[in-house]
């Protein structure tokens, strides 16, 4: 699991129980899986089509680092499935994790639209995306 | 299924495809469901444990209102599960369910705690429910 | 008085005298309120037009669920009047009431249009209502 | 009129209608009263307790500088009372008026408390914020 | 240095040790600064360029009242550039400064464009916002 | 430089000229500095001291993937000095860099306090980030 980003728990982010607001954490999820599903589908234009039971394993608290890692899990035409886990980057405790969320890329009548990685497996979409980046970093 | 709060999309809740941001919504439906959760336990000391699977059903744009359906579906001795529904307030389109979300009563040290209906029959949390509120018209 | 739509008054709404922020407080009523009279006149093309005196009766903390209630009192062609109440959700407290929020529907150029319930009387508009709301359960 | 601050209206600050949303504007007018009413009393912990009614004369649209004036006109021994003109920075064109909000100064139990302008007339009272102006650039 | 607008440190604006975020401050200034810079450039078309070294001189504390000052100091065609202080309203200590902030005003094509003041000297340019401030006030 | 975060331009990030607002982008890399000089100094409790001069070098827009790198360039007893790039994701192209930006660390009281990597050299910094994470990964 490769961990892709990170938010800084603040007093603006808890709730009356002085805990990180479930609703909070939930949005931070959902926009860092949406930003990791649209590079790899080539596309900003992605809407979130389901998301599996989440279990809120551990709290995090004011100060608390926290840090989210996906993968790509299925790969369909129009959609990419991503598993996610949430920890607590200083301790590693994990906080959730939610085993398949659902995106669909969209044209710009918004209807469900082939992908840059639709018809790949799992192997070929990353040897794709590592081909990105080096051809990339050359150029 | 009772309708008791609702939301207004306005264009700071937009994702770049121009519909209400997954993230938002999630944010909103938590916060809903903690609400009607905390009434109900008779504290506002509340975190979320478990969401079950969420399915977006269909999309919410900018001037759309949105609303938020919550009953009891189980009582446990520190917990409390609902079921969710968000619906387009003009259309009545469904725009997604959550069967279960389980939040739990916490103490002032954070620790899981009784709540002021464990150990009832859902139609017992019901009848309490309404004798409560009679009793305060009253009071 | 029918109760609409509530939120939780969470740290980051609090004034640094530990209160609910008096203008989020009235961000909120705003909010609500043009849910309301949008709904009622059939477009979210609605801008505020005119609060009556507001009355802060009572201050909300931390953890406190405030709730939201509304009623129509004046329709006129462009507008629409509605009675605006404000109260803590678990002591029925009164927090303050508007007497008076007028809303002007709006069309595509930004000029006043006519609504839904123009020409109607409360008694008309109230039945419309429910005759709307039986179609839409029916249809 | 002596103009105190302002605010750019931004994407995020629109309602559907694509004009300033009213509750934002509210939210606006409250805190900078209240910037101007705990400096004026000596103290931040200050609460919002009366707003006469407000009519809102004109728009702000995406781009718009919307400046805030305001000035004391009444004193009590716990409360400030001040006048408040939101206009256009760029037009001049009014947007809203508000005669009358009134701030009450707490102590740290939450208790209306004298404040630092209690007894004083307007013209003491200007004057004490001249006198104070200038002991502190001397300072 | 003339002051032309201030914020409250309200709890959602504290970091982890309870002192004012750095980075909330530096979106006040940068959105306080923009404001300026339009206003004196007749457009709200700006971009920001440039902020030179931002040393954090003291922290501020919930609560407080922080002001901000600017004053043009070099005219471009396309730019203006502007020396910003902030400070604690009450205390007037300083909190940070930044020697030279650079817009650029933009077409509707989002390039550079000649500004109301370009070819101007500073002299000039003072006595323009002056006569249009009379004109104004006399129109 | 090794990129550890990103954030997703939405409509709510943009300013009047629909470009990411400077402000905004700021904001971002202050939250995400802190949280990389938080982990590497091992405690949440840093403020920022200095920031040396940012060039905006290209803007973002609705839609756009940002995302930051970060590295350590000095080690202070008390502070640890960073330097950040910003680049847009998906074209590599630079938004910004900021050459330095100096965070301090604070004991409970509020004063500065030697953090974890004081005295180390750069070297040595890297191989304790090193030794911490396999330590975690093994314990």
């Amino acid at each position: 699991m490769k961990y892709y980003s990170r938010h800084f728990v603040k007093p603006a982010d808890l709730n009356p129980a002085q805990r990180l607001f479930g609703g909070q954490l939930l949005a931070w999820i959902d926009e860092e899986a949406a930003i990791f599903a649209g590079c790899q589908m080539g596309t900003p234009m992605v809407v979130t089509k389901l998301m599996s039971e989440i279990d809120f394993v551990s709290s995090a608290f004011c100060g608390d680092v926290v840090e989210f890692g996906f993968e790509v899990v299925d790969i369909g035409r129009t959609s990419l499935t991503i598993h996610c886990e949430v920890r607590n980057k200083q301790t590693r405790e994990r906080i959730l994790q939610v085993e398949r969320i659902v995106f669909v890329a969209l044209d710009l009548e918004g209807r469900p639209t082939p992908h840059k990685k639709a018809g790949m497996t799992l192997d070929q979409a990353r040897e794709a995306t590592v081909a990105d980046r080096e051809q990339r970093l050359a150029g």
